[in-house]
């Protein structure tokens, strides 16, 4: 007798990214309501499951949702706003005054902008931080994304979200009650980075966090100038200072790591932490070039993410996987470096972990069912010799024709399920001339 | 009362790359014959201009079709074949194993495939090398492709195309005899190297040129390893050695130009020769950071190519400006470097330039009708704070709905009008699995 669940879905190609990276031809994935029951050759899956409903995708590669490690969702409505300038230029001239401006109403309907440009392009899965957080997760939880997100906090008051520390504090609070046992979002103490907070600001983060169970993530050593500026400041490097603070655990995650050094990468492996890698914007405002393969030669987990639009200018976790590959090897000068299957695993099982969520980032029977079909139509995508180097060297994002979070599909052929899109568009573009107009 | 002309295309934009680089809102394209008979705001252009048909493509970007300036197209059959190794390795144990079976046939249709994709993701023109190039030429045409292309000549014989340089020699001047006067496709010589001719070779090579007035290129300080063998092996760097045979003229473009200084750029700006910029595959391969802006503060013309799909992997022009424009910002440490317009200069009028033909890259009155359309319907392209910024730093290359080449549509919201796209996807994957069972 047959096993019964909820829908099956067959493509071309299911690449599991399991623990020996199994590509199945021809494949099955059997969901029964937010969770993969089964995976295997179609006919298998098949003769062993009934389903309430077949998909079938054919000439498609079945994988894992992408999951972007970090990125500031709101900032798509800044997108091409202010390009090829100084970082300092472009954050104090361009980008900080206009974001002064906006609301918590702009914020969500950007974030819900943003939600649909991720499951367009295959990623199911975001880690954010921003101001006016709440309205992120309302646009994660009305699109039906799966996001783990925090107010980005400074020591800098009255600041956008809230006019002092017990205010901020109380929002925090506020958001955990609201949020509590919501099954695709999750809360996090974020610190926007060592140089806009204080040592004792950020263990007051630290020791929220553990009040609240929440992890814990930060921007660190994104900049030379970073580095610089905390060692003049504290006397120490910042992945040290962090450490003497006692706020790196393994609920942690550091976006960016680029300045960085073997002691570092000791420490934070030490510390248990995870890093997420964000190689177009540290090529667009030059930050440099992190050192992946050092970073998980020590077993540190790495996941990667877009970070924010204003930068980038996508959210795109296809190109910045080709660009993760490039940007590793050119700085390496070693062709071999970062492989094809490194960089999937990156935007997938890394950055799962950089989310500390389990049962995401592989397609497993008991996985979370996040995944996404690309499709392999296009001319970019054939022929096949090998369908992890097209997924990550040869497609863009765009091929994806399929994206299910929590066993819901999100968007389909074309077809947004959890928004209406042509609406969210017109919205977009009416903020974009309100903006236009508080520019000039 | 009105002029007549066949076709008005209207879009949401024009970006025109004309001299002062005008962006016309709500624009359109009169377009007559194979030119451009007019373009500007689209209700001056219906009040003057009386057409057949009116091409209403809405919410998207008109703009030159991008030109692909080095590439080696019926390498497509090979996308994804071998990634990730050493130059050498790849090369020898991988790369030229495998070509040395390719036929006439299987260029011919991995040429045409190779097509599809440039049309698809917003490419008219090409500049073509590679071995059985008749085989291109005949695709270029099928397909309604704009192309220079040549035989990729070294001094080893057999060749894949000749048994000698005698049979070489009479195959290039049955290829000019037959391709006189194509209005689409024009020849070019072009060595493949320095290492891989000698100095009186690359004189002959250069002599016919001459002699069938046709133009001159050829790869060159692709690589350090390529610069120390000729410092060896005849005591000059590459391009002082060019120079000193005297094959570097107005009608030369040089493929790659990484490993070079500021004296073998002079000597180019002063032999008034172009080059192409191959930002993917000078990453991927780890030859390096080709320094652009010396070369553009010399006013040597710049265009952009994305290389052969083997090590690309793809032939997607607006991926390689996104790249090109990261990678200079990266390797001069300087976000202001580069910026999206340049990138877009170098992918239409550098490009152009680098083709040695007149009347591309821009839409001006009296151009040739080769141009694009880049929906902007898609997430990642929306709000449009800046066209410009958008096709550069957001855009995938899918975005593209229209394609024309010469006056004539090829590509069209997902119909491909000079070949059966479906037929020749089948071609392609037949070919996969023949160069399968060769490797095996
Ligand atoms: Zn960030
Ligand atoms: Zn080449």
């Amino acid at each position: 007798m047959k096993q019964t669940c909820d829908t099956i879905f067959t493509a071309a190609f299911v690449v599991t990214q399991n623990e020996t990276r199994t590509v199945i031809p021809q494949g099955a994935i059997a969901v029964s309501g937010n969770r993969i029951a089964a995976v295997g050759p179609a006919s298998d899956i098949a003769s062993a499951w009934e389903a309430g409903e077949t998909v079938s995708l054919d000439n498609a590669a079945l994988m894992p949702g992408l999951i972007n490690g970090h990125t500031h969702i709101p900032m798509s409505a800044l997108r091409g706003y202010s390009d090829d300038k100084n970082l300092m230029d472009w954050l104090t001239k361009d980008i900080f005054p206009i974001e002064a401006h906006l609301t918590p109403e702009i914020i969500r309907t950007a974030s819900e902008f943003s939600c649909a440009e991720m499951m367009r392009t295959g990623t199911t899965a975001f880690y954010d931080m921003y101001m006016h957080e709440r309205s992120v997760f309302q646009a994660a939880d009305r699109m039906g994304m799966r996001a783990v997100m925090g107010e980005s906090m400074t020591h800098f008051f009255p600041g956008l979200s809230a006019a002092s520390e017990q205010e901020l504090r109380d929002l925090i609070l506020a958001l955990a009650e609201e949020w509590k046992g919501h099954p695709r979002i999750k809360g996090a103490i974020v610190p926007h980075a060592i140089y806009t907070t204080g040592p004792d600001f950020l263990q007051r983060c630290r020791a929220l966090a553990d009040e609240l169970g929440w992890q814990f993530g930060m921007h660190l050593s994104e900049t030379s100038g970073e580095t610089e500026r905390c060692l003049k400041q504290h006397g120490q490097r910042p992945v040290e200072y962090c450490r003497s603070l006692g706020i790196l655990r393994p609920d942690t995650t550091l976006f960016h790591m680029v300045d960085t050094d073997g002691e570092d990468l000791d420490t934070i492996a030490e510390a248990g932490c995870a890093i997420v890698h964000n190689p177009a914007s540290n090529m667009k405002l030059t930050s440099g070039a992190a050192p992946i393969e050092a970073m998980l030669s020590r077993g540190i987990p790495v996941g990667l993410g877009t970070d924010g639009p204003a930068s980038n200018n996508s959210q795109n976790m296809v190109r910045e996987m080709y660009l993760c590959s490039l940007l590793q090897k050119l700085d390496t000068m070693d062709p071999t470096a970062l492989p094809a299957q490194t960089a999937l695993d990156m935007a997938t099982r890394g950055s799962a972990r950089a989310l500390h969520w389990e049962g995401l980032g592989t397609i497993e029977p008991g996985s979370i069912a996040d995944f996404v079909a690309l499709g392999l139509d296009e001319p970019n995508m054939q022929p096949v010799h090998n369908i992890v180097s097209n997924i990550v060297y040869a497609a863009t994002g765009l091929e994806n024709r399929l994206t299910v979070v929590d066993g819901r599909i999100l968007y389909r052929e074309g077809r947004y399920l959890s928004c209406d899109y042509e609406a969210l568009k017109g919205e977009i573009a009416a903020i974009r001339q309100w903006i236009a107009s508080k520019a000039s």
